[in-house]
């Protein structure tokens, strides 16, 4: 991760993505994907743990801003406008640039079983971080789990509408469509 | 699967979770489970795909009994009672004869993150069970999700206070009490 590998990791991300879409994931390798960002295997493995892991990288950065957000919300909060916040964060990773990118590494993943429960896990990851956040500021267990459930489909919502083709939207205004929809169908619970 | 092997699939379950408890789940072979159960390595991959499906084996049954009581319910219950009636239908599974076994199983998959992840991805195959048929109903999209991530929740909540040692309470009357608190906790969202 030195200063003579400039960009290491964003170059190795592209590669990957190059290579999955020409030879799918499966007839992809590591040396490959490494080859094609001018970097050598062990620069790889110094950035990601296998070409699965590539794909999951965002994850950690994804927590770490839903936790953040949520910790930064007033205490004055209720538990969805805390939850809100949490998704709108994620504005700052979810811009244009990026829209191209995760509509590709999605495509990737539904046409994998193995990328697909890596990405329910990767959901369930995220539900657990804001139920953790929410707990840590004070909301009894059912309260976070319940909120945190309710932040997962909405994240799920926006980001699924952001990354469509013919989305133009931003993904906050989506992020917060989500909320408010989800909101309005809770009271259809019965 | 023959008359000449009555049971093997309950006499795996069985050999697999005594020897899982004596040397742990690392430490135990396919072929320790078989011979344990009085049976053949081929038999176990006649019922198991490995050791791990094992533990998961009950994943087929109840996300088939979820399914048919949300068919089943009255056209007009409510997404939520649909749910419950889902929930209290596994209580033909979640007997008293199974809640040691429930327990030792949940200590077994605690202690190890591969098969925490493989019960997280049991609980989104059940929420996706659900939301599922609850469209097939003709609960739109956005109601059928929430309603199921609501009975995801609700069945875990049961769950985890059903194999509590302590507890006496049948699984029913839990299900029916994690689906009211759920509701009330709804209210206290924001």
């Amino acid at each position: 991760m030195g200063r003579w590998e400039p960009n290491a990791r964003e170059r190795l991300e592209l590669a990957a993505l190059e290579l999955f879409r020409e030879r799918g994931y499966d007839g992809t390798t590591v040396a490959e994907i490494a080859e094609r960002a001018g970097l050598t295997k062990r620069s790889f493995f110094r950035h990601f743990a296998d070409k699965r892991e590539l794909l999951f990288s965002g994850q950690e950065q994804l927590t770490r801003l839903i936790a953040e957000a949520i910790a930064a919300a007033p205490t004055s909060a209720t538990p969805l406008e805390a939850i809100t916040a949490a998704l709108t964060a994620l504005d700052s990773i979810f811009d244009d640039e990026r829209r191209v990118l995760a509509r590709e590494r999605q495509a990737i993943i539904a046409a994998n079983v193995e990328l697909r429960e890596r990405e329910l896990l990767k959901g369930t990851v995220l539900t657990t971080a804001m139920a953790a956040a929410l707990r840590e500021r004070g909301d009894p267990e059912p309260v976070a789990n319940l909120a945190a459930e309710f932040g997962g489909l909405a994240l799920h919502l926006a980001f699924t509408r952001w990354i469509e083709p013919k989305a133009g939207e931003a993904y906050a205004k989506l992020a917060h469509q989500a909320v408010d929809e989800l909101r309005a169908t809770a009271a259809e619970l019965g």
